[in-house]
């Protein structure tokens, strides 16, 4: 089957790859659609940077080249013989996050985890196998497309739940790419009353604005005026989605007394930080690292009772054979561009 | 009266002063005894730091020189005229945090504060005059040298509250100096099972043994090993009181996932900060600035019924006259020094 495979930095190749044996305890999913991350780009762009290039994962036991795609839902082919909740033909989307299921749920991850799809085959092929563990039901009033954004929009929601925002909370999001739409669609979701977006990208601020919230481009705006000749005080919740410095340091700034800063990025380095800006301000700093099992859990549930639309982030649907040059490519250099699904062939 | 007057840095000096005259909603207090804070030697070796020098402060109306001393309990000597709670002759204790009061208790300070005996004159004194607002009554079990002791206890208890630490939790404190071991002392009350005590100074962790921490001298011992060795996992709550950029890394590397790190210590300056240190440990950071008036009675309540003995961190007591160089000098000289109390006179 063709298959969407990483070599390396700026070496994605759409090539054969053969599907691995089935262990007893894993389904073969056959892929419907599966969505590009900015991890994936990542990888593209500046990496390897979790894709094992030398040694076998530690949790997966695998080692590049390995099939990329980590968002994807789509139907069972067949069941391993310790399979008990699934059959062939059930629609499915699988939760890509292999912890060492050793600890609370809620702090497994922090133990390691690796990645379907980044540490081992993933979804940008016709078929992959996921233990059963990590596969879900998808409601039947959900789309497969759909299905394939439950992955990114779970990290919205984790974020929210993070972030201790309440009902008719105000809210604040630096960076206007994927994952701070996301959260943007999570926070409504959540009844969050007012979403201050705040991004350098014009065009990621139009999709902001579509999606519901009140959009400033930092280039022309002062973060802190903006929230402050709004509210006439700091926001409830803010969220850091940009990964750099200035964007976690304004965060802070926007937020009130005894509210709370989530960085949900993933930053490169540090930055010069003066804890003092957390004891002037009375703002908490937490973070996020992908979701826990319940918030995937949760993110299908709001996507199936109408909360959480993800489809309003999908910008371009493509087919395997031009996830290269329209998918990764597209993404590196056209802003505009939020969320690509791949669709996939089923061929063997 | 003779009182110790801020005039700069490395210039307090025991000088005649007069009381001012007394507001309606002021007691003038008798002080009977005064603690050394670090904030006060902070200003004698490094100052100004917060005593106001060019123009009055924004709460007190004041400016230097002041009479310094925000640590001290008395009596009352005289009630202005719409004083209703206190007589003449009350034992009392004084909450020197000055706040705006337009916000709820436990915002209001991050709206800015002033501190009797920083931004106005304070109790290095004979007498002086506190709004009744600031004034707590000192339970007859309570001696009044305990009553100076209130202030930087509170401290301690403020962090302890803010960390979330439950009973039974494990705790690490990095610095054990005076708030550290204040610190100590309303983690123990709160009942930690274990508190890791780090510092790089011999006597100082010495003090921290007697009172009931296991001390590591950083020197000699890498944090993680020693909270690693005896847990098998990192503690539930770890409290940043030394200042500095390595401390606070230390400080989130000895933390279990979703425990908590707060902020004690003032940051003179910023550091290389890395946000994935949040994110990969799953800490979280959050900070306090001096206390809350609950927090202020509930130290007085906790001294009362014995859960809180501050007496074990006085080190040396002293006379008005030696506060300079008993006081001041031997603090910045001699780490042994903890907390060292001032007596007194009550001659006008």
């Amino acid at each position: 089957m063709k298959a969407a495979v990483y070599h390396g930095l700026r070496d994605i190749r759409v090539e054969e790859r053969e599907l691995k044996a089935l262990r007893s305890d894993e389904l073969t999913i056959r892929v419907a659609w599966a969505g590009i991350c900015g991890s994936d780009l990542h990888e593209y762009e500046a990496g390897p940077v979790f894709v094992p290039m030398d040694q076998p994962d530690a949790i997966t036991g695998e080692v590049a080249p390995l099939t990329m795609g980590h968002e994807f839902a789509g139907i069972v082919e067949a069941v391993g013989s310790a399979v008990t909740k699934y059959q062939v033909g059930d629609r499915v989307v699988v939760n890509p996050t292999l912890t060492h299921r050793q600890n609370q749920p809620d702090l497994d991850v922090y133990d390691g985890f690796s990645f379907i799809g980044l540490h081992s085959d993933g979804g940008f092929t016709s078929y992959v196998n996921a233990p059963e563990t990590n596969v879900y039901t998808l409601p039947a009033n959900l789309t497969l497309q759909e299905g394939a954004l439950v992955e990114p929009t779970a990290v919205g929601v984790q974020a929210v739940k993070e972030s201790g925002m309440k009902f008719g909370d105000t809210v604040a999001i630096f960076g206007a790419g994927p994952i701070g739409l996301v959260t943007l669609l999570a926070a409504k979701a959540a009844g969050a009353s007012k979403i201050f977006m705040f991004d350098f990208s014009a065009v990621r601020l139009a999709k902001a604005a579509e999606l519901g919230a009140s959009v400033y481009n930092l280039q022309d705006h002062d973060p802190i005026k903006v929230v402050h000749d709004e509210l006439g005080r700091g926001v409830d919740a803010t969220f850091e989605v940009a990964g750099v410095g200035p964007a976690l340091n304004s965060a802070i700034d926007v937020t009130r007394a005894r509210g709370t800063v989530v960085v949900v990025s993933i930053f490169a380095k540090g930055f010069d930080f003066n804890p003092m800006k957390l004891t002037n301000s009375g703002v908490k700093l937490t973070s996020t690292i992908a979701y826990s099992d319940a918030s995937f859990q949760q993110t299908i549930d709001l996507i199936a009772n109408g909360s959480l639309k993800p489809q309003d982030i999908v910008t371009k649907k493509i087919e395997l054979d031009q996830i290269v040059d329209e998918g990764f490519v597209t993404l590196t250099e056209d802003k505009a561009q939020v969320k690509i699904l791949v669709e996939l062939s089923g061929e063997m």
